[in-house]
């Protein structure tokens, strides 16, 4: 064969956009791509590989021929195409929640848990954005040490909640800038919720919809997601997730305790600075750890501000940043579609 | 008496004005104030209860006849005026950390350890911003309960760092939203330290200087000032400080442990709703939680999202939320000198 057929579902989007970006430097051959959003958004032209591509109104035929459809176009989109796309004979590689709890499906992050690719049945979860990077920054200590307890406070970019809360943002912000003192907010903390607030210099302790024991749905998926991509339902996790306004770059203070006594921040640092997919950015005397303007447009996972608990001995902290569109959504789906292309396990 | 003689010293200052706005409407008989600045912003005219007041020149000499001194020029100001204040029979409230660890100083949030008051020597130290509202949310669950183990992640505003970091802030912000890529950073995270990040549209790990373990000095004031405060050695208490970009308010992810098994999140919300102080902004199924743009201007500290950690069932989570500028530092100051008041604590 000279290469896959690919479709993108959602290629207009935030994550979509990053898609397409990420499949123009992609380690597979591709043959053709296919681009799918809403009919709203059919007929727009997008470019790959300085080629014109037109947007196509998703249908269950729009995936006829199709090697491998990455999906981003909303949770409902996905449980409506996914399936019809497996139908005939593509691999799913979801960015949506829809899947991912679902156990015959793997929720895979490469660094990670590759392996589970084996037993896929056509449909692949990328976990959340947020799940992503703290699973790269801690797997090495995991597989040295195990893993007792996560303590996790995000400080997540608004670009994860799409374009039109960045553009929302944007028009805030202009407005606080010149002196307004009330601004409109349509969209965050979440568009399904009822009520709104300013994004633009605020803060907003809520993702996605509360659900049980006070939490949201965005923190319940840092704790699931964790326990199944690290296969260990042993592992206590608590999460606070928090929107700031950030265009890109989600950040974590993690608090993690490991299965270990005598291991040093030094010892962390050396499990890390060669590990699969991290950066470590850790140099306090010379201001070195991570930002999240400064991890936008990259691929990996940045870790710094490692430190030693004050008075629990197995206790460290750190600080993990990534670009949510690309290692936490696109570069991640991408990643994933690499895997399988070498692991032989994509029907062409 | 018909009244204190009272001095602001860093009038000009983000917090020295909202001391003197705090200090139109205090609790106690006032006969005159003298606001003190640096010889560069002598002349300038202030204003204080419709009364103009000319900006003076801080010298030893103008603490004659000062009952009380407001200090929040830096710690260098503080270090080299206090005891000259003090040695002129001025009681001395410093916001800086000049003398906060001083074990012959006391460290007081009013609602928390106002008996400290009692032995005060000249001088009394306002904690940290971070520190103060954590303490209002925490004393009553300590008093109950007792604390084992606190956790906290900060989202602490750019007022915090004065006028210039939040001009700093705008400027950039309104670079960013016009497109331009790169934005010049002169004084965040840290003016004393030598490289410097843009805070718009960016998170920064680091407030304050590095110190000791990885841990920045902001983190040290957080563990070290709330063993003073709530006199007690034995919690342990870690830290991680970031500075988000938004204008006054800082938010805090607290995860905190206590010393009972059957606490449960509906007893923890019945010590918080009528303790001093706090306003309990708790009610998931309204969106109801605290956020730093509704807190600014407001002296109250504000706590949410009271969760029960999903694994520990006497570890607990909380976002807490207080205008930095108010209870963080020019608020708790003039309460301090309100209960030294109401004490019959300052010599007249």
């Amino acid at each position: 064969m000279n290469g896959y057929h690919l479709a993108v579902v959602g290629a207009t989007g935030a994550v979509g956009t990053k898609m397409i970006e990420m499949l123009e430097e992609a380690n597979f051959p591709i043959a053709s791509v296919k681009f799918l959003a809403s009919k709203r958004s059919a007929g727009k032209v997008l470019s790959f590989k300085n080629q014109s591509v037109m947007v196509e109104e998703t249908t269950p035929d729009a995936f006829e021929g199709v090697h491998i459809a990455l999906f981003s176009a909303g949770g409902s989109i996905s449980k409506q195409f996914a399936k019809e796309a497996v139908k005939r004979g593509a691999v799913v590689i979801d960015n949506t929640s829809a899947f991912r709890m679902d156990p015959t499906v793997p929720l895979v992050v490469p660094e990670v848990n590759e392996a589970a690719l084996a037993n896929h049945q056509g449909i692949i979860a990328n976990p959340n954005c947020s799940t992503i990077q703290m699973m790269v920054a801690l797997e090495p200590i995991r597989k040295q040490y195990g893993l007792n307890r996560i303590i996790v406070s995000t400080y997540q970019a608004v670009s994860g909640a799409g374009v039109s809360a960045l553009e929302e943002m944007k028009e805030q912000a202009k407005a606080l800038l010149v002196g307004k003192t009330e601004v409109a907010a349509n969209i965050l903390p979440c568009g399904a919720d009822e009520k709104h607030f300013p994004i633009a210099f605020n803060a907003l302790p809520q993702i996605d919809l509360f659900a049980e024991g006070g939490y949201t749905f965005e923190e319940w998926k840092m704790v699931n997601e964790t326990k199944k991509i690290m296969a260990d339902d042993t592992i206590k996790v608590s999460a606070t997730c928090v929107r700031i306004p950030v265009v890109s770059g989600h950040s974590e203070s993690i608090y993690l305790e490991i299965n270990e006594e005598q291991a040093t921040v030094a010892d962390i640092k050396a499990l890390l600075v060669d590990a699969p997919g991290v950066v470590l950015e850790d140099e306090p005397a010379e201001q070195r750890y991570p930002t999240p303007l400064a991890a936008v447009g990259k691929k990996a996972t940045f870790v710094g501000r490692i430190r030693q608990d004050i008075d629990v001995k197995n206790g460290f902290h750190m600080w993990v940043v990534s670009d949510n569109l690309l290692k936490g959504a696109a570069w991640n789906s991408v990643q994933i579609a690499e895997s399988l292309h070498r692991l032989n396990l994509i029907q062409s």
